[in-house]
């Protein structure tokens, strides 16, 4: 596209790349801010895609043994402080509920009245509640494992919030498990993170990294934190979902025992791991362009949206038919095991609006249906991974037959795609200087656009990690598992080190 | 069953219905109490059935074009008192976050601090953090209808609570609907009413009495609240779902408006409507029995469970298999438009011990599996609609084909055996005497049960409505639609009427 061609969003990704990401959202119609500080509507097209997403995830939760449950909201204080790490990693940053009603003040003004004994906080996560629930359910060995899961709300007062990816209150499933031995519970660690790498790549079409956290990133109370990591365009990372080895940590905390199979009594080991509709943010930021949004038909809210072109009234109940026709027959057809989500947009509003609203919203495929189409028997075809005027006519039943196919061809280029922007920007560095260079050069297009995951050597101490990041804003993403043995030196300090790490500029 | 033998669940109906339900719940493993005040823990079996529930309404409200979104589970103090009798009705129960974050008050204990500039409540309802997007959303006639449902957790801080039935904390779904003319809003709450009664009686098995609730029992705000009304089995009435038509009360509150057809500015017309958890605490009271829960087949969180009868570690791989093979027959079954939900227990107990777990549990059908059924390619199959020792011998091959029937049959069975209640409990009744005998009058054998629905004249005074709710705890629990016109009067004063209410106790 030449350089000033008028796109679908405004500023462009290489204009203003945090600027385009607010428009985006705005302009796919997926979410928007609230009233409530920090708090955002999610919008039907937005909540259409994590309900899908969700159906993904809670597939493969099931497949692998778990269950869904539901814990309360709230935790009492006291729960939160039982783990002393836990309650200084959330303390900052909690909602706090101190009354239980509210009452004029005889001013005719409402005050919280009702004062609580101990105040609530609303979960921010709930590994002390569901902790103090195992603790009753678990006695033997026999109790265990205990594989659940849970599909909720929480809240994080986060000072500076972004649709999607940072807002006070956000969506999340958080898995808890308990069982009998340190090696079972990490196996289910590492299980949950290789199960999300799967979720992310074949669902999302966003290649991720897999690894552990260095030991000041992992969650607070965690013994180790593994994570998956995804490059948005801006070369930036994400931490797209992380799955926590608690060791014994919470079972201390909550008291979670068992008598053994040699009858003596024993705490448990726990895991805990989480996904969040900051999913949803990785995803515009992953396959979002400059048109707006680009949804991977997998998980795309709907997959086709038929765009009836009627020029006057006589002609609109023959094409409404035609249209349904077409319609009924696509929703026979399969693709990733379930049927065609096909729509029909019927507004009363011209073409050109109507089509740029389904390109901004990223549906994979357009179809407009006139009165000569409905002659030939055609229909008219757009890709949402093509230009937005690159149009192309088929037979309907040849486009009936071919579109669970092109939907599969777009979910895989796609991948192909993000794979692509991730292995042009990781790169070995061992020269301290280029590391630098790396992340401070700026591309003279591409103002934000600078580094990416840089894998280099680094001696495991907390010291050069700290100065990386406040010399240039660069943290370890993690300490990957795909990586042969090798000997180096590390990149801040020069001493020696065993294997790398992944450095980059994240969310 | 003779007096006194043993049953699955104590006390009885009979002997305690009250009790009988708290121990019912915890028996079947669907809920139990947590730390936090009010708020109950939903253990896998329960929320297995609420996400099968979920599934249905979803189902429903989707083909009749409604889609989900999500909004703010937080609620500014201002925007609950734009509507002055909304903010009555909830300001006494509610849970108000004041705080941001818990620092160390210095001698070592956290208390809450960055106070709020305007306390925020947990949602009770959504109408006005709702009502204050769509007036964003809302400009033109050409916006609307607006057909919105969320699901959601959301908060009463109830002073007495039981699981399910009452809790400070609870799931639901609340549609919200903006409409152009009074007319379509009206048509809207009757058409969800309708909806609701197909479930509960063709999920649930329920049969519900529709009608409209007189002024004192409206939704705070609404100008009119019509419900679904079911009978419990120890008579009383509880009121398993609600649809409000709002009129113009809270587009006034939340200013929703738009420019009509001929181009005047008009205030919206809305509709809000809600089932919660509290459903399943209905559907306990109507099937379960003094074994324990009865599921019914269509919403059951599984239908069938095979149980292995392994006597020594030998036979235990070939009945594994046998079981597995089983099961995999089963799962290409279809019934209610969906997979047979089919579980093996493999848990190391014995079995009478695993079989009344599973009675309990309320599974439809359970099946064993020993030794000998395997030699005889049969099962030995009990329903749970049946007495716990009745069991019979079908070969695999005719279980496997009369499964899906004998699911529909018990389904059907449940539904007629509520009807007869409901049928038997209902009464005209026209005289005073009588109407205060049939409240108050025990039955010796059931000392709870007394009453049911009396379908008597009420003069439509407040005051009538007060008295019999003062004298006997009974209040209207709806004018219902299908009904003759006629004349008759008052059960309380005698003052001329032209229909009946139906009077009841209830939850």
């Amino acid at each position: 596209m030449a350089k000033n061609a008028k796109t679908g969003i405004t500023p462009t990704r290489e204009e203003d790349y945090s600027e385009w990401y607010q428009q985006i959202v705005r302009a796919a119609e997926m979410a928007e801010t609230s009233a409530v500080r920090g708090c955002m509507v999610i919008k039907p097209w937005g909540y259409q895609l994590w309900e899908n997403m969700k159906a993904g995830l809670d597939k493969m939760f099931k497949e692998t043994g778990h269950v869904n449950a539901y814990f309360p909201l709230f935790i009492p204080l006291s729960y939160l402080e039982k783990e002393a790490e836990h309650v200084e990693g959330f303390a900052k940053e909690c909602a706090v509920v101190t009354h239980h009603r509210l009452e004029d003040n005889g001013e005719g003004k409402l005050i919280p009245t009702g004062e609580l004994e101990e105040p609530l906080i609303v979960r921010p996560t709930s590994e002390t509640i569901i902790g103090a629930t195992y603790a009753k359910w678990v006695q033997s060995y026999r109790d265990l494992p205990i594989l659940i899961n849970q599909w909720a709300n929480v809240v994080r007062w986060e000072m500076r919030t972004r649709l999607f990816l940072r807002t006070a209150e956000f969506l999340w499933q958080e898995g808890h498990t308990v069982h009998e031995t340190s090696e079972e519970a990490w196996q289910e660690t590492k299980m949950i993170l290789d199960l999300y790498k799967k979720f992310a790549e074949e669902y999302m079409a966003i290649p991720v990294i897999t690894g552990e956290k260095t030991p000041g990133e992992r969650f607070p109370g965690a013994v180790n934190t593994l994570c998956i990591e995804a490059m948005m365009q801006d070369r930036k990372a994400l931490q797209a979902g992380t799955s926590h080895f608690l060791g014994q940590n919470f079972s201390k905390a909550s008291e979670i025992k068992y008598q053994s199979r040699s009858e003596t009594i024993e705490y448990t080991w726990t895991t805990s791991w989480g996904v969040s509709t900051r999913l949803v943010g990785a995803l515009i930021m992953v396959h979002g362009d400059d048109d707006g949004m680009v949804m991977p038909p997998r998980i795309a809210p709907a997959q086709i949206v038929l765009l009836p072109i009627i020029k006057n009234e006589e002609q609109k109940p023959a094409i409404m038919a035609y249209c349904q026709k077409i319609t009924d027959k696509l929703k026979q057809q399969t693709v990733f095991n379930r049927s065609l989500e096909v729509e029909i947009d019927t507004r009363d509003i011209n073409t050109g609006q109507k089509s740029w609203n389904w390109i901004k919203k990223g549906i994979p495929i357009r179809v407009e249906v006139g009165p000569r189409d409905m002659e030939n028997n055609s229909v008219f075809i757009a890709r949402r991974d093509k230009g937005p005027k690159e149009k192309f006519s088929l037979t309907v039943d040849e486009f009936i037959q071919q579109a669970p196919v092109m939907l599969e061809d777009m979910q895989n280029q796609l991948f192909k795609k993000a794979k692509q922007l991730l292995d042009d920007n990781s790169k070995q560095i061992d020269q301290h200087d280029e590391f630098y260079q790396y992340f401070t050069a700026k591309n003279k297009n591409k103002p934000e656009l600078h580094g990416g995951f840089a894998y280099s050597h680094w001696c495991q101490s907390e010291k050069c990690e700290e100065k990386i990041k406040s010399d240039l804003s660069v943290t370890i993403r993690c300490i990957p598992f795909d990586q042969p043995a090798e000997k180096g030196k590390c990149i801040c300090c020069g001493k020696e080190s065993s294997k790398r790490v992944v450095f980059a500029k994240s969310y």
